[in-house]
């Protein structure tokens, strides 16, 4: 199963609810734009690459339940400030609505937008093939890999950015073993990552983010590989903790690489540009139902954070390696 | 109420069960050895000075309970080992085990051993007043500190040693505002240094671990103080992430303090011969009664690491302010 596909039976764009896994996998549908909108913003499909399709596959509910093109558009426009940070959603939900604005009737809108989001999820599987065989080559046999927060399968509509690289490594006959950082506060390390590595049997450990330092300093990592939500003209934007790692992959000199479609790419704009997601304090409070901080403390939870090309030893894309100097 | 103390009329220890802070505050009493052990594996008590004056105390109990001399010292020598790497478990045993060898009869060993502890005590929160005195000479008005785990009174019998330092330089007329981490696995940060800093009314903001990066870097951190389980010949052994912060402040220049008494000293001893407890898989794997990995996924979940004093700007004991160069 992919991370997320149209059903067309049903006219509604299925995915996984990420945010009961490991416990549970179960696939929901979306058949409204409200809907999608929910399910991003509660991160049951998220991920730089996914959330591309989802925006692609949204101007498809839109074309579907809206009545007028310009209730389409008012859809489409509320879809792509779902969340802020990451450039693929508003990337794709430009894709497919400028390809429904092809069609003259809202059956024909639909029809191309649909076209056009199916083909924006096959290139996206294609492209993670191709940043997979570029980033195997920058792995040894024996590597142990360190990523952070999930940019696998789960992150995309399948295979995987950083975890791609890892799976076509392997492919090729590499051994690599992974060290996952659990990623808090919402856990895509612990919950998805080590989900996803264990269902194709990846030797994965998971540690809590904290002690990223202290497996560096020991020698156990050979390289570190994480995602990208956008890519700056200065580095890059990524899950919260990404800056943490590179300064500290920086200090023990172990080579830090991105792996991100070109679609992440926003390369005229500064970081200071970019609006970081601010979440809900209670991700710190509570965890699940379990109350783990005063109800009245001060939170600062910003999902994303800035990390510098000093810090990067490369950018792997679906074109190639990147070196940033 | 101090974080534990002794209860002459029930016989008993009596401390706060921190695994239930924030959500209720709860004394609990221990009346005999292998309560202590449990309370203490559990981590009801916990932070090295604590544990100094809880192997005290322990020694009260065993000399209470135990029949004969070499059953005391058999009780003693489990309690010595409950948990290995904070050297003031060990510490504090030894202290009230000798005192009450002073001892013929059993009544007379309780209370030799007793009026130790006790002395023990109150000399942990003598101590902990002098390092704030010494520490808050290194704050400035306006400060904002960033702090991992708890070192505050929870940690300690009273006051705290890395809280302590705050409490005292806020005694002094200074305002100082606190980053708390939240302290992966076990979430001390999150459960125990943001609520006893909002008791006394001390400005505090929570962040998760790998935050700590992106505050530095954005200007938001003056200072970082934590406390040590463990100060030996080449640096501290403290919480896991103390290094991973030590490494990120380093690389922005910011002043990395520890605060910690003389009683944590084993500067004879290499880090390498110290037993970095390895605690359980399932405080990754859980989160209360909530499942937030894979069951069968390989952790690494060292409950310490080691800072090597090129990263510390300054040890603040109660003896004063030691620079390692």
């Amino acid at each position: 199963m992919r991370t997320l596909d149209w059903d067309e039976d049903k006219d509604a764009l299925r995915l996984i609810d990420q945010t009961l896994l490991p416990r549970e996998y179960k696939l929901i549908e979306c058949k409204h734009v409200d809907e999608l909108i929910a399910a991003i913003k509660s991160l049951k499909v998220r991920g730089a690459p996914a959330l591309g399709a989802a925006g692609a596959f949204g101007v498809v509910l839109a074309c579907t339940t809206a009545i007028t093109k310009e209730s389409v558009k008012q859809e489409v426009t509320k879809l792509k400030i779902a969340r802020p940070t990451a450039i693929n959603l508003s990337y794709g939900v430009n894709r497919a609505f400028n390809a429904a604005l092809r069609g003259e009737t809202r059956i024909e809108m639909k029809r191309y937008a649909l076209a056009e989001a199916n083909l924006l999820a096959e290139e996206d599987v294609a492209v993670n093939k191709k940043i997979g065989e570029y980033g195997s080559a920058l792995l040894d046999d024996g590597d142990v890999v360190m990523t952070h927060c999930n940019a696998g399968r789960l992150a995309c509509v399948d295979w995987g950015t950083a975890l791609g690289v890892i799976r076509t490594a392997i492919a090729n006959g590499k051994r690599i073993e992974v060290i996952s950082c659990e990623t808090r506060p919402l856990n895509q390390g612990s919950r998805l990552t080590t989900w996803e590595l264990l269902q194709d049997k990846i030797p994965v450990t998971l540690i809590t983010d904290s002690m990223s330092a202290t497996v560096m300093r020991a020698g156990k990592v050979d390289k570190v590989i994480v995602g990208a939500d956008r890519v700056v003209k200065e580095g890059v934007i990524n899950k919260i903790g990404t800056y943490m790692h590179a300064v500290v992959a920086n200090a023990h000199k172990i080579p830090f690489y991105v792996a991100a479609p070109l679609s992440s790419f926003d390369s005229d704009r500064s970081y200071k540009e970019v609006e970081i997601e601010e979440r809900s304090p209670e991700e710190l409070i509570y965890f699940g139902s379990e109350q783990i901080a005063p109800l009245d403390v001060n939170v600062y939870n910003p999902a994303f954070d800035f990390t510098p090309f000093e810090l990067i030893e490369a950018v792997i894309t679906e074109k190639g390696v990147v070196y940033p100097d």
